[in-house]
């Protein structure tokens, strides 16, 4: 029996990525609901962004809310000079045809979570944890009735993208990723330490194309887009794709490397504002709440990529 | 027409004077709906004073919602030490006859807000800011249909009373007091500085007893109760009774003074968190974001407050 | 037998006042040096003003040093808007004849601790705290050598009146504060809850003015310059005359009230940098290092005052 | 003309075999003096093993001069279970026969710098960076006579050593590095990134051994002591040899590989104190202060090493 996910996101290209991997996948995933979440774009962006791919997917039947337009406590920051102005820049997409939800992303995973058995949904974070941390504080009790939260943020070893000390995505909501990364669920964290090692060369990307269907092109001209802002501004031959290595790492673990250990969240100071503080090494006697993953099989990772994707319209 | 409020709050004998106080003024306020926060005691229990109270004023017809259960960020800090266990402590209250509202707090005051014309209501807030900021951030659109929040937190010079700096209602959840100072809604604000000068004398409180009615033996019970911790802490004669300040100065704004400023919320440092930091002098050139009240009447105050709670039965 | 001090100081009309009363009595205190600190203008214009009240005093024979150029960490804040460019606005004062001595300040303070038997020196504070704290860090064992430490600083219930959490001398520097409030030595703090009452009014600047004598003459002009300031700010009836209080505490700490209780500064916040957290009641269970003074008598500290600067030339 | 150096060291075996390095090196080299600092080891004992080790080398004409004992605001930690409790664990050295000089090593560098030429002297940091910080406060004259400032301390890929997020030399003391990183003074500092690279293999160590003279077989026996800690911390084949890479990048700067960056220095966060916040992909627009390696040749590091000790007694 298929796993049963809530993928939480901000679509954003990798993010789209990741969702055609979890859906070409059914026999391993179950694709519950998509909730969008302000981060890379606004979330109204976002939520239209998740029923594009949707529909590249053949998959209108997946249910699309909207979540939290703004961070916990500090303003929005959005990231249009990466993922360009829609979020979803490079391929031509139509307008989605199929509805958003009325109910907010919020009220959406809280009544999921309560309405099935407890341990039995996994929530797939891809963007900023406001929804999740929101979710917590709203209805504490869900806490304990998820299986695992499998995200995708922070880094350790590689420093961070926005600033200096922090990666996008718990840079963008650090107080939220503070309440997930304390509330006792088991989460393994795909940092940027393992993303910046999945590169989109240009011969992945050939191979995306060269499945021939949709959602190969759709994937192939959206890593076409995306790879430019890392490739000038590391020099690397491609773009780092981070999402996708959170359904990745559901479905073939053993393609990433890590270990558990303590993550804590700078939420104080101005300087390292939403850096996870990995303590690899365990230094401190603080209790191990994260599975860190700290590498991945890049080839493996692009294999199971393609495979999955080819299962697509 | 009476300006219709919704009250926010974790009934604490002086949330339940409060209370009584709005009840007592049909002419000036509508109490649409009570919403209880964690604060003083637990939520559920705050709920559950909420409606004794309402029992007591025979206004079993005003809704009480369960609101969060715990602070935005940190774990939640409670006062039994100084309001007792039930958080009531003091009169002998049966238990309630109505139930409960089954919609969330938080819910309750965005639906409610989004069902009256922009600026028809008033947030009168008594505890920590939990459920307001928790709204502001689920729906961001309210924020410009609140006509203006009145709220006791905080102070400047008395110090805190939680801590050196901080008082207890913005101590316990500062990211949220954070976001609602930050909102830019007109607010108001009763700090530590008003309330300590609102001292529940023996004589004041005979006043109370001496109405002759439940409300007022209520009231008088309660405060017997209320007073021992500051009386033992201060050396006062009685306690500070800090939230019906907050309906007071709806009624009757003229028994205060106080002043425009800039209003700001510690929330990095562990030493001063939960402090307001108050620009009362105007050094630094932040927005004016608070009506900051630094004196009150206090016989004008318990004059109102007996003539008020004497037509309740 | 006098009691032996050194003053630490940033003259500043309101030091000048207090190296006067220093002066002014022979028969309790000896005045062994002065050290000039980086503060209200920078420490050479400091040392310049030092050596310019000793002459108007007839006391050239009490050596000045230059201390601190900096504070430990931030670069430097002056005060000008205070006390005019030269932080001696006012009077007309000759240039001084005696010359400054070549040994730095921090060394001074060392040399002069370990020259003398243990508990023998006091430390009269009238600047911010970098040249003691500057000789605790290098030379640790002149901490258990300090009779006692009294300084003007920081505040509790009047607020700050640099930034709204923090008073002028602890703001300067709040590293070197903090290094001299844990430092363990016997502390008293005259913080602006004290200041904030001694205020120069116009009948008490005329009586300086009527004593006649050239000491008289110049307190009454330094103070008509400096009350402008606070005049303006506050509306009050003159301007707080904060550093001679340091001294009249000596003399007659009678004047003056206060307890035992715990300060610690903050230093990480920049909202409240500088502000010392003042546990008046008692509510951490931190070690009382500070002999916390909140009230003074302000006609028997003019009194005082008066009386003192009579016996100068 | 060779290079004229002060040595600033909390020896320490990497700080031994860095000073051995300089020693070796007189072409290149003039050590000018050796300045002790609290660190590793109280500073007492790091003064006493800077005799020890230049008594290995026979160079007792080399002054020896005691630091500060303390950092400049938090109580010192020390790393007795790294280097053991003489901080000079491993070989069995003689007491040493020469004296300390007499004068605070804060003052020493001072004068130093004032007696030569401004741009002649270069400091080699190996310990916290208290002295430095504190004679650039006490003495703010002399930043602009340094030429530069070469540094072991900090680390971005590799994250800390002795929390997550900081390296032992800039945890010890974080105001003092924010004090020299802030100078002004070109930095080129040496992280955990280069020196975890560095490692102390047997081959290597026996290298040591092999070259016959007393300075090798010192080296060798401090080393085979060194690694344990983190050989046994990481699994590594060896320990890491950090200090002698600041002496080997003013030997063969060509070993290395880094760039000019902006990097900060935590001060404020209790979780992220001491971090050193290196900005090496520019994401930020701050200033350029620093010369940031972060790779080098360990073989060629190695032989570098094994040549300038065999120069040695």
């Amino acid at each position: 029996m298929p796993r049963k996910i809530i993928i939480d996101t901000d679509p954003g290209q990798d993010d789209a990525v990741a969702i055609l991997l979890a859906l070409g996948s059914p026999q391993e995933l179950e694709v519950l609901g998509i909730v969008a979440v302000a981060g890379n774009v606004r979330v109204a962006q976002n939520a239209h962004n998740a029923l594009q791919i949707l529909e590249v997917a053949g998959r209108t039947d997946v249910p699309v809310y909207v979540g939290s337009e703004r961070p916990m406590r500090h303003p929005l920051v959005t990231a249009e000079y990466v993922h360009g102005s829609t979020g979803l820049d490079g391929p031509t997409l139509p307008a989605p045809v199929t509805p958003l939800q009325t109910q907010h992303g919020v009220d959406y995973i809280i009544d999921t979570l309560n309405a099935h058995a407890a341990g039995e949904i996994t929530l797939c974070c891809l963007g900023p944890l406001t929804n999740i941390a929101m979710a917590m504080v709203k209805a504490p009790a869900i806490v304990s009735r998820i299986r695992e939260i499998v995200l995708m943020g922070g880094g350790c070893f590689e420093g961070g993208n926005i600033t200096p000390a922090a990666e996008f995505n718990i840079y963008v909501d650090p107080e939220a990723a503070d309440v997930v990364f304390r509330s006792g669920v088991p989460i393994t964290q795909i940092p940027l330490d393992v993303s910046h090692a999945m590169l989109t060369t240009k011969a992945r990307v050939q191979r995306f194309r060269d499945i021939g269907n949709r959602s190969g092109v759709v994937t192939a001209e959206m890593l076409d887009f995306f790879e430019r802002f890392d490739v000038n501004k590391y020099g690397w031959d491609g773009g780092p794709l981070h999402d996708p290595c959170v359904i990745a790492w559901l479905l073939k673990p053993d393609l990433f490397k890590g270990r558990q250990c303590n993550v804590a969240i700078e939420t104080g100071s101005e300087l390292t504002r939403g850096m996870t503080v990995v303590d690899y090494w365990g230094v401190t006697g603080r209790v191990h709440n994260v599975n860190y993953l700290r590498s991945g099989d890049s080839d493996g990772f692009y294999e199971l990529l393609v495979e999955r994707i080819s299962r697509l319209p």
